[in-house]
């Protein structure tokens, strides 16, 4: 194993990152040193390439970049027994403490002293990562690489088409990035039927249609309600999937909602957001659902399931793969929104 | 049986309504009469009284008010095969119309074409009423009449607390109106363990407090969020029932909810709601429930049971009857605020 | 409209039926009459064929067969008015009181005075049929007439299958008679990723290959539980479906269940069964669902939209379409269990 | 800290124990050294007390006896640092692995490869004792030590009872043993209504109604269907409780639930049941759950709120409370079944 490394790290509080080499960390007790083989760029990362102003707020530099990977197990820390060198692995991104209220009752993901790798810690986009070994996740060797990185995002997306089930029924998608992309392969996989997908980007409509939407709108030329209605007999979808973190998009997605109907929110958005709450929310008896990642550790399992059965393609999802080298043309092409999933591979002359 | 009968009807578009002698209706085909014995008064009743800009809009003058009641069956129209006269029955008042999606699929509650008694037909403030045999429930007799009239706010309380188990958890109740009030005793019966109750009214906070709430608050004396946080070790509550109707209560009350806890609204507010989405709901995973009213008719099975059980005590809750001649009166308490329950009795010389 | 008909009549007390010529029904009140385009065998009706012993019990002669179909609307019986002539229908089997618990409280499958259509009515195997107004599905122009008519064992299929969600999950399913093929395609289109099927009829293992298997195993060659656990780590299925009514099946597919796992029971057992509950169900936590037949009727919806959209696929399991005339070959091949689902055509010369 | 306490050891293959002096075990890495107070005595250490079959195959002699507990934590292994010296705690008795498909997946509960806190490993009975941090209860000071120690055996009730809400609902639990009684308390507390109690002991039936049965029923002299029914207006109730591990009161219990109910199994049997699973599960829709114990942790959190609150009362439980030196009088009684909860008292001079 080589003392140094190449790795992206965040130098200096203004758009951009610097490759670099540094040194090879080691793991801690209860860690694990994966060597990478392609880690996948996150709107997160994005937002810390572009030092907005969450990303002010929260990093602290110099900080390598990224937390979306896949790899293989190159050491093992103290104390670490059930895994072993060699292992193809990705990592959840939540650490968790372990001893608040939300870990003890079942739900770490939303851990009261939650830490993200990438964003708390130094991150993956490196030649070689440490990670918590309980932050491992054991990867099915039918995985290629790039698909086993996506695994994380691919996560969020299950978890907001599966907070119920959508078998047998129609559904809404609002905002068609990268997880929005997911989200319609998931929904297409666990059995929806009628999929509306709306979205201004007409690449990223174009992608939604060949991974499966039935339907796509472009919101600022045609009513996203109007549409919906007419594609259901006038009834709405049974599921809202809302991944715009658009006011706009959220309020006539809940109106294409069917009364009695779901909406899953996994989208941030930008300030507060305005409501007719009687009308679109009370009045028509919709449960609404914050999302906030994945479930530890079972969305894992649902992830590797559909990629290693092969009955969720990634193939239209997974847009473009780049040479770590080139990173600053990856970030830029994730910036111009024309892209699905990007992934960076790191070769070490395999 | 008499050919005419006192009736409580709004005649006029202004505050108030009249008691005056009307011709006893007959009941058509699917349709019963009920003797009336007793009918609690509702928010909405006081909304018609009052002839706000809703009432206004909905309610086609003359019109009989009224739709919470209990009473006997006096007459059966053609077709009712399963009910017999002399049942003492009470009434849903959500008319559906069976063959929507909604009615269709299990959610009769919100049908897309729904009437609802007193509303968008006469009411039963009056000696006898006509009801459709479908939304008659028979009553257990060991219900007594006041509080069987009451079982259709209850219900609404029931939906919005058992939209999930409350069992050994804390829940916070923003409001105290009646229902209100009802779903502090909904929560107390069914496990809920530490029970805050938000309100600025004294007279209710002291109600709750008789009732079963465990820490009361004046939300204009006290911060709500601070005061459940201290109450459960800093974690909040698990569940938040919306009974206020304002946006500041909802915004403080999602606060106070624990990551991965559940919020269900029964509350209409005054125009469009304003939340910070993110905070109060995406990033923690809270699950928002709209509350439409009682489920067809598994809800009355619910109330009939807690009631006939005397596991739910309505004596605090129920604070005023009134001889039905007193309405005035009644609708004047209704107002002050300063009540419960208030019920309008229909005496027969029984 | 003709004053007789053809019909397939059960008249006698032994095996077989007879076609012949019948009144044409009048639909009553609250009944609609049915133009009968295409109609689906049922396990239910081979036993009535065959006069076994719970046929002899239960059916009263002499009475037309059938109960799966789908048609045209061709006359409304008195105060049918959400429905017109012309519309392209099918029906809900199970006939229900309206005012027991069961029907009161949303559950009217399970209705304490149910009645089926074909069993203790006449039926669908005709060239018209009289069905309650309440029971008529309108069908999606979309979906031939001939799947259509599957859409009620469809639905069995549907619940046994979703009642939890499967998609990320692998399922094991035993006993693929028409009902465990569809379960087989339900499946597959809701998102289970392995799809392990037993069934010791070869005809039978290999349609199920074709609808969607990804691994069939004969029950009288393999071990199942051997087999799913080599299959799936050592972990089990997340899921059984038992189709068979083997007792052998259900002990080894609950075997075949991963700890906290689910198993959904359709099929029923010829007398008691015996299990080592401790070791299947207590000490494992599996839920065990008793499926009793389509929710009425949200899971119409979900069949509709399976079928309307395209996710799901008949064309493997609908094996054989034969002349009405021809239905002595039908039962012939149905009892043979060499086939999938086995249609009877009406032909009206259209 | 003194070298060496009092223990209750099972040292030989035959009924009985002895009251002994042992080494003070020290905690290791990740360990607890708690001060005794208070334990309960389970059915399970009756088991092994008597040394039956499960024991003779199951428990390595010599063994300290004992899992359920309460006491003060006296020193922390290495490592172990959100706890503190001094601090109230019980303990889950399950040792997970942490690793295994059911740990990952948020079931530690039936971990692949559970161990039992002094099953697997040297138990409580005893002035000190070592317990792995992860396992650490912290109680609310609130509680009593007798009451804090029956958290555990209560966390089963409450699982068992709370599989799904029985607020508003009729109950019937078949078996009266100790936790049988703390289901009668739960279903009670969590809004349960009428609540029927099955049990051939007649000091058992006597506690349940003081506890909060509505009807008791000695199933050796009334017909336990019957009498259910007959209280439910022939409907049957919406959930059995079984707890007494016999194949009986499992199909009366069983046929005792309204079609469409739920049945929660934590009783083991001896030997295989035999049921008529048609009727009892199949045709009628009867969800079935096997129960393993308590869910990690979140039915501590429901145990401690219950107590803490006040809203769950294990006054009429608890009936005897023991010093350790008398254990053979408290082992006794247990045998007779003539007692609830029996608490064996360590003091320490406090």
């Amino acid at each position: 194993m080589p003392e140094t490394m190449w790795a992206i790290v965040k130098t200096k509080p203004e758009e951009g990152a610097e490759l670099m080499q540094v040194p090879v960390p080691s793991p801690g007790p209860g860690e694990v040193l994966v060597r990478v083989q392609a880690t996948s760029i996150c709107g997160t990362d994005l937002h810390i390439w572009e030092w907005n102003h969450w990303a002010e707020q929260r990093i602290h530099l110099p900080q390598t970049m990224g937390h979306e990977l896949a790899g293989r197990i190159e050491a093992l820390g103290e104390g670490v027994e059930h895994l072993k060198p060699g292992m193809f692995v990705s990592a959840e991104t939540h650490i968790t403490c372990g001893h608040c209220y939300q870990c003890r009752t079942g739900r770490p993901e939303i851990c009261q002293n939650l830490r993200i790798l990438g964003v708390d810690t130094n991150g993956v986009f490196a030649e070689y990562a440490v990670v918590p070994a309980e932050n491992i996740i054991i990867n099915d060797e039918r995985i290629p690489p790039d698909y086993a990185s996506v695994q994380e995002p691919l996560g969020n997306a299950i978890d907001t088409v599966l907070a119920e089930d959508v078998a047998g029924k129609p559904v809404l998608i609002t905002g068609l990035g990268p997880v929005g992309l997911l989200a319609v392969a998931v929904a297409k996989a666990s059995g929806a039927t009628h999929i509306f997908a709306s979205e201004p980007n007409a690449y990223r409509r174009a992608l939604a249609e060949e991974v499966g939407a039935t339907r796509v709108i472009d919101p600022l030329k045609e009513d996203v309600v109007e549409v919906v209605l007419e594609g259901t007999e006038g009834n709405g979808v049974e599921v809202l999937l809302e991944m715009s973190g658009n006011n706009r998009a959220l309020a006539d997605g809940l109106k294409a909602v069917t009364p009695g109907g779901r909406a899953s929110i996994l989208a941030l958005y930008n300030g507060d957001v305005t409501l007719d709450l009687n009308d679109l929310v009370v009045l028509r008896g919709i449960r609404v659902y914050g999302i906030t990642g994945r479930k530890m550790f079972s969305t894992w399992y649902k992830a590797r399931e559909f990629l290693s059965s092969g009955r969720l393609d990634l193939s239209k999802i997974v847009t473009h793969r780049f040479p770590f080298r080139e990173f600053r043309e990856a970030f830029e092409l994730m910036k111009s929104g024309n892209s699905g999933k990007v992934v960076l591979l790191w070769d070490h002359g395999e």
